[in-house]
């Protein structure tokens, strides 16, 4: 019997990626996305192509209130997303991108998810890109969170502890872009962009280092961007 | 200035005692409720009532999708609550009223709620009763997801951590009744029952926990019950 993974799936490339490896590993792959009030569907139409073409045994869209108490350009009209930031200052200070213990309520449901399904471990796409920026993705969270998960779950209590994988956890967006093309994962599904337009807009953060990841890589990104 | 701290409000006897207690200490009371598909609404009616008799500061329910993946008797109507069962077996088993990953999801969702407001503490009314029989209630699960809190948010990053207090955590049900007839809790508007009839039903787990409780205080429950 395989191993059971919650897979963590925004749509984007690095948890495209993450599910990817996920399957050529050989877990049996039940993909969790998150509605939490973001300012576009995109993401989360790109979330469920991504997991049909991955064939995912399922898929669950959980509605979580995060937008509800603000606080982030992600999710707060009233703060505006950074465009056509200088690339070296990112990662400095913890951006306005960042949504108020996003992983951790993410992450807290999929154990939930994890053990109702019977799950062993729960994927997540974060990455050294991101965990300079954003605490809740730095490898010493990830530990504390397995480590109260273990204490805080009937799975933890009976000794069979949900082990949180972080497979991305040391690569670059360039060797990110290289796995999922290795593996052939559905990049021209993903959507990577702050912004909800009809095609990415090029100059958010988020497009800024995704672009730079496939030129990077040498490779060229599938995904149409405005300019 | 008052030290700001958010308070689990179930509506319960424990977090009605546990917020009447934060009020004591001159806490700036914030209250934060859950709507997870409870079987009844009863609680939540509760959860307004005691928020508005302790002048909360604010109150936010927020809706979490918790019942959405089933696995307990609380929240999926395919597994009976239990009743009239041997007191003392209670705490011996973790219950089929186990939530999974119930009080990480809440206290996840407050840490986000907790930053955005500027809150310094969580208050939630786990006590010496839960923590034998949910893992999620036991100290040590405490302390773990404070440091977990401490190592995945801002407000941690930035050294002003957010502390999780558990008030009521050696208490027994006895105690916590005499805590709150002390400092005049709104007892009478709490509802403690698994079941949601008009009236509280006597004899699930929980309200044979609360009437032991009064009765071990030497004090009348002002709730009407069935039987």
């Amino acid at each position: 019997m395989s191993v059971r993974a919650i897979v963590l799936l925004s749509g984007g490339l690095d948890s495209t990626v993450a599910a990817a490896l996920a399957r050529e590993a050989g877990r049996e792959v039940h993909a969790v996305s998150f509605d939490y009030g973001q300012r576009h569907e995109r993401e989360l139409a790109s979330a469920r192509a991504v997991a049909e073409a991955l064939h995912a045994r399922s898929h669950s869209v959980l509605r979580v209130p995060i937008g509800d108490y603000g606080g982030s350009a992600l999710t707060d009209a009233g703060i505006a997303v950074p465009t056509g930031r200088d690339e070296a200052r990112m990662g400095a200070d913890i951006p306005v991108t960042y949504v108020p213990a996003r992983n951790i309520v993410f992450l807290s449901l999929a154990l939930g998810v994890a053990e109702v399904k019977g799950a062993d471990e729960i994927h997540i796409g974060a990455n050294a890109l991101d965990y300079s920026g954003y605490p809740d993705c730095r490898p010493e969270f990830f530990a504390a969170f397995e480590e109260m998960a273990r204490l805080g779950t009937k799975r933890g209590v009976e000794g069979k502890p949900i082990h949180v994988r972080v497979p991305l956890q040391h690569m670059t967006k360039a060797g990110i872009v290289r796995e999922g093309l290795r593996v052939e994962a559905p990049l021209a599904l993903t959507w990577s962009c702050y912004q909800g337009g009809e095609q990415a807009c090029g100059v958010c953060d988020s497009c800024l280092l995704r672009l730079k990841g496939f030129r990077e890589a040498g490779a060229v990104d599938p995904v149409k961007y405005a300019r």
